[in-house]
Order: structure tokens, then sequence, then C-alpha cells
């Protein structure tokens, strides 16, 4: 692969001058700058891309921090990420962090702000410290799908009503009859689903039903995770009527709970989650959800992110703007098989 | 963020001995080295990672290439290939070429060899004139489950013996017992999956039957496409006992679809898939696949990888090393509860 240097030295000028050629910069004379791309012909030379775009302070691509690429709501978000992002030209790079804070430091450290100009975090436990960290090296940053938007991160940040969302299930829910629901939340029950729960409480609290710490389980973010708590749910309470799931995949265990315990859905029992992954839509029956609109939250994302880097063309001003909140559409519930009207009890 | 001229001029010095101290290159005098560091301090710089990297010829990354991250076999695999990377230090960047040539192409063209030392290849609608063209820029390319161990595609790869797998999902129908057996393909029937079915068809053929053209059905590889074809596998031949589908999604779909029928599975019909991803795991019933190691694929393509790596210090020699092929251990047949003895027919 012919360098830089081997081009000015075939043109006769200096290294700078052809980077001021390829780059369309500097004063460069018609004659010279002829020779110059003469040269880059002759010897095939390719300009290094990533390398010129670390030169000029910009590479083409963003960077998507993911919690746990295994969880099919991550693939789904990069997917709607690159979309957006590709309409500005840029690539995405998805770094799976793994739920691991370390992990996180490690990909922010070698990839931001050098081979990423900046970065998207989902939900992925990183710690805040070292995003700030991030910024101030001059990369921005946003935190996408934020889950509190009445508590701004200090970050910029995309955020989702997710209180709404547990609201919407809840009220649903309420309205089909039931009124002993179980509920399983899918982290710990004051972490980061805590709002979808207040959410669901709310809804109960609106209607005169009460939420009592017998009726809710903490369970891990999964569909095995969502089985089990479904379980122990409906066997120490049998009179549950109806399962509010803080998440898509604890509400798809909780459908396999259902049908291993004899509980035909949504005869016998109902079940919601929230997201409205494309398990929850394959999902026999179907699952009912309330659809955060990943979609338009990564359009967001990428235009704030875009928004930022515009705003830096010195790659270093981002971390001086104050922290800008985008809040999605609001959530909306998306009725399919799993909810029906509450069975009639003797 | 101050710049390697910064510090040179700090410590009264060239950028290029500031880079000598830096990369512990080159005889650079005592004091001098101190004045650099000293400079280094006073500054806060902090070497540019990825500059530093290119500058040497390496990037601590490599980019793993999958055609369709909405598919959740590539989710798994990535999961795979970045705990094998990690061992050795690389961090994995997930590159998404949403099944089309053209995107690879930029995506190579921007990554490989710059922004990632070498890249994996999974089942991505790739160039193989693109894939030799990064090679000859000296960035190290794995084609990942290359489907046919006998014809190497005369790229660095790591294989799975599909034939093989096709073959032990065909021998575990008719050993239930199954005669009429429809076959799902999931791709062109030449296409990809072409020696899954074939090896369907061997399996068939050493038990004396035939594989008819009217019981195939070409799929797009996903649980609708796998739906559709069901359903009308089963409503042009009701005799059909069970059904092979040359992947885990469009199996998937055949389960919905023999719901969707009133045909219990498997005491109905019995459906097989190939790969063994995790929604294979989770559905009810539990699909009957063949599992095709992905873990250890993940492993031996990461493995090669780092070796060609190793082996082309100067970062263009990779494309002078012949093509390697690595054979995954055989796949296995896992028995879960969408397969069951043939019904009895009157």
């Amino acid at each position: 692969m012919p360098t830089l240097s081997e081009v000015a030295q075939l043109a006769g000028v200096t290294a700078a001058t052809v980077s001021n050629v390829l780059r369309h910069r500097g004063r460069v004379g018609a004659e010279t700058r002829q020779r110059v791309l003469d040269a880059v012909k002759t010897l095939g030379y390719r300009p290094h891309l990533a390398a010129r775009a670390l030169a000029e302070g910009r590479a083409p691509t963003i960077a998507l921090m993911v919690s746990s690429i295994d969880n099919p709501f991550y693939p789904e978000f990069a997917l709607a990420v690159e979309r957006a992002a590709r309409e500005s030209g840029h690539f995405v790079i998805v770094c799976n962090t793994n739920e691991d804070p370390a992990t996180g430091r490690a990909y922010l450290d070698q990839i931001a702000g050098t081979l990423s100009e900046g970065v998207l975090v989902t939900n992925a436990n990183l710690d805040f410290a070292d995003l700030h960290k991030t910024e101030a090296r001059g990369a921005p940053v946003v935190l996408c799908m934020w889950e509190r938007p009445q508590e701004p991160p200090g970050l910029h940040c995309v955020a989702v009503d997710f209180r709404r969302a547990g609201e919407l299930a809840g009220a649903h829910l309420v309205e089909l009859g039931h009124r002993r629901i179980g509920a399983i939340v899918g982290s710990k029950v004051s972490g980061i689903h805590a709002a979808r729960y207040a959410g669901f409480v709310d809804a109960l609290h609106a209607a005169g039903l009460d939420a009592p710490a017998a009726r809710l389980r903490q369970a891990p973010d999964s569909v095995q995770g969502g089985y089990a708590a479904a379980r122990e749910l409906l066997e120490a309470d049998p009179g549950i009527t109806a399962i509010f799931a803080s998440n898509d995949l604890p509400a798809l265990g909780a459908l396999h709970a259902a049908a291993d315990l004899g509980r035909e859905v949504p005869r016998d029992l109902s079940v919601t989650g929230i997201t409205d992954i494309k398990p929850a839509r394959e999902a026999r029956p179907a699952l009912t959800t309330v659809a955060v609109r990943t979609a338009e939250a990564a359009e967001l994302a990428v235009g704030l992110l875009r928004d930022l880097l515009a705003a830096a063309p010195d790659y270093e001003g981002a971390a001086r703007t104050a922290p800008r909140v985008l809040v999605v559409p609001e959530p909306r519930l998306v009725v399919r098989g799993s909810t029906g009207v509450a069975p009639m009890r003797e």
C-alpha cells in the first residue's frame, strides 16, 4: 500500500501539500495540484480514510453501546439507529457491554472520540462518571431510552415516559375487569423499571385498587425470569387473573408459565408487557403490550447526536452544551391476544 | 485536547521524537525522554489511541459483519465472538449489512484495515471480490459459518457441515416413522441453505423415501416466511405428518401454522429446525433442532483471525497466506417437544 510520503516524493512536494490537495484545503497552485493527483493515480494511493477522518477530527462512525446484545430489544434498536444514521452517511458500530461497567469503560476509552465520532448509549449499565469523561474528551454522548423524562440525568438524552407506559398497561387490565393483578418487575424494584411499576400502581390507585407487596415479584429481565416469577405468583395466589410485566421478555415467560399451569390465555389469565419487541408480535397468543416507539426514539437520538456533532466542529465543544432532553412521543397500548375480559369468579 | 505538536513544542523537540518516546521506539536520550514525559504530564496529553494504533499498523478491534442483526442468530453469534475476542484483548465492533452488498462494501471500505484490524464475515451477502480487495489491502478476512466444508470458498473460513445437519434432522423424522415430510428451505433452493436440504434428501433416500417437489417450499428465512410456507404445505397435503425446516425461524413459524390449523404438535405434526437459537429453546413446545455449535464456530473464527494477524506483522502479508478451512465439530441433534412418533394413519 503506497504511503502519503511516497506520493509526495513522486510529485516533488511535501506530505502536507498532498494532504491539502486531497482534503481540498490550503492554497495549492493548479499545476502542483495536478502533479499530486497524477502521483496519486500512478501509485494507486488510497487515502487512509480513518486516518484522514481522524486528522480532520471526524470519523464517519458513531458507536452504539448496548448492554446486552442477547436481549432482542437491542438488535431491534440497533437496526433503527442504523437506519437513521445512514441518512447522514454515518456508520454505526455496535459495542456490547454485557451489562458490565468495566467493559463499557474499556469500549469508551478505546472507541469514543477516536474510532467513533460520538456515542449513543442505551440502558447500558455505565457509570455516568465515565460518560462525563468521554464528553470531556470531546465525544458527544446521548443516552437513549432514558426512563424518567421528569428527572433528567445531566447528560444529553432521549427519554421515554415509561411511567405512562406502565399506567397504560395497568389501566387496560383494570378496564377489562381485573382486580387481582400480579406484577413482575424486570429489574430491582427500585431499579431501571421502577417508573414502569409506579405507573402501573398509579392506574390501580386511580381505580381504587391497591397493589400489595404479596402480588409483586422482582425477576431477571428474561423469559426464564418471567416464567419463574409468574409461577410463583400464580401458585401463591391462584385468584390472580392478570399479570403486568414491566418488559416483554418476562411477559413472554408468564405466557409459558400459564401454559404449564394449565391456565388458558386470555380466558383464565391476561398478560401484558412493555416495549413491543418482535417476539411479542410473534408469540402465540401475541402479546398485548405498550409500544415505546423504538424507531422514533432511535431517530431522535441520532438526530440529537448529529446536532451536537455539528455544533462542535472543533470536536471539543459538545461537553459545554447544556444537557438536552428530548421526549419520545407518548407510548401507546397495543392490544393483542394475551388480554381479555376478567373471568367471572364464583 | 492538547496535540502532539503542543507536547513537542513544550518539550522543545520534534513531533517525531514525542511519538518515538510514547511508542518506545527510536533512540532518544534519557534527558530528552524525561522532558517529553514531563510535557505530556503538564499538558494532560492523551495519546490518540486509534491514531497510534493506525500509525503502528494495528487497531485493537476486529469487525464482525453480520447480514441481518434483526435475525436472532446474529446477536447470539456476536456475543460468542465477543467472548472469544476479549480473551486476547480485542474489541468487537458489529457492522450490519442488512443483506445489502453495497452496504457491506461501504463498511469494508470504511472499516477494514483502518478502524479494525481484521474482519469476520458471517453469512453476509458480500461479493467475494470485495472481500479479496479487503485482504489485498492487508486486513485478514475470515468467513464464518461457511455452509459447505467440501467446497472451500477461496477465503479463510470456518465451515459447518450443514449437509450433515440436514441429514440428522431428516434421519430423526424418518426414525420416528414419518413418511410424508414437508420441507421448507429458507433461501433460494439453490442458495445458501441448499446443502441443508440436500442432507435432508440424503436421509430420505437412505430410508428408501423420495422427496417430491410438491412437498418442498422456498420461503423467506423468518417466522412469517415459515408460517406461510407451512400453511401452504399442510393445506395442499393434509397427509403430511412432519415438517423439516432449514432454519429455526421458519420452523418456529411452522409451529404457529400448526396451531392455527388446529394440528397439535407433536401429536399431529412434528417440526424440526437447524441452528439452535435461543427462541428455539424458548418456544412452546420447544423446538427439536440440529445445533450447529455456534460458540465453537465463533471461537475457531476468532482464533483463526488472530493467527492470521500474528502471521502478518507488517499488516500486508495476510492475503499471501493460502486460504485455511477449519471445520466446526459435527452438528448434533437436540430432541425437544416439537417432534414425536408419527401418527397412525387409517
